[in-house]
């Protein structure tokens, strides 16, 4: 007979619970190493993609095709606005992390939820980017994130999955502490 | 009679010269703010958005539409691919960043570049976002960040590019440094 799946949040828990037992086993399992491209336009103009990556102790190949994203300026910062800018794509990648951590762990704990919003800012000095001092950062001086959820669930159980998201979040781990870049020139 | 206004590398030098100028009469004006908003949608997948922003001391209303960007994980992490997860978004903005800091320092110095092109790679243990160990960190453990560069310019010039980019790239600065992130739960 078919064990029955539990869903909550649209996360199925029974699988998810299942993924944490074989890593358990055999963590080497949880190591994933993800990829991007990166080809230049014209001016700030260029295009990313989004494919492959390695997973679950495998090459994954199950996309047939790849993510493709324009980043550009807008006409303020010399560009022709072609796609968001590359710290705008920063807040993109730090509120779907903190959204699905926040959904998967509610999940995990029963928790459903019926509505969840962000709404992201990030304060940039371009003085840094430009060389013109280093009285400012050349990143974001701060980022503020609001959330708005509806659920049935009490408010202090909320606010504790607003902050096991933080906690858990791979992104918000990223971009609040440091993380080793390193960059080479191809001979 | 009009000045001829120069352009290396798609990039109008003549106007960024210009726009340095015009913040180091008034250094306000480097002041700008980004924001995305997140709608969650089922399981993994969530919506961000990017349009409006702050900066040159206004509201920027320049763009008519959102920049639209679906983010979930693929079936292996229980999700169903609806589009690039949150920590490839990482790479796509470190990669723009990168690539723009790249092209517009060079055009500030007058050198010409025909091609760039880079490949990213991240490692990350999903044992730190699954709250199973904290031996893991839950972002990324290291990146690697590779460029091809085609131009006529002596190779240790674009060394020298390769290092700049990352020195003035405000995406390399959120990532390698900390960045002060703030989440509040609405009331």
């Amino acid at each position: 007979m078919m064990e029955q799946e539990r869903v909550v949040n649209g996360v199925n828990v029974t699988r998810l619970f299942g993924t944490i037992a074989t890593i358990k086993k055999e963590p080497g399992i949880g190591r994933f190493q993800f990829r991007a491209t990166n080809r230049w336009i014209n001016g700030t103009h260029n295009e990313a993609k989004v494919k492959d990556f390695f997973g679950a102790g495998k090459e994954d190949d199950s996309r047939k095709e790849a993510y493709v994203f324009d980043e550009d300026e807008p006409a303020v910062l010399l560009g022709e606005d072609r796609g968001a800018n590359p710290v705008e794509y920063v807040l993109v990648a730090l509120s779907g992390c903190l959204t699905t951590s926040l959904i998967a762990h509610a999940a995990a704990r029963g928790i459903r939820l019926d509505a969840v919003e962000s709404r992201l800012e990030g304060d940039l000095d371009v003085r840094g980017f430009l060389g013109m001092t280093d009285e400012v950062r050349r990143g974001y001086e701060n980022i503020r994130v609001t959330f708005r959820i509806k659920s049935d669930a009490p408010r202090e159980t909320l606010q504790e999955l607003v902050e096991l998201a933080q906690k858990r979040s791979p992104v918000f781990d990223i971009v609040t502490n440091p993380t080793p870049v390193k960059v080479t020139l191809e001979t």
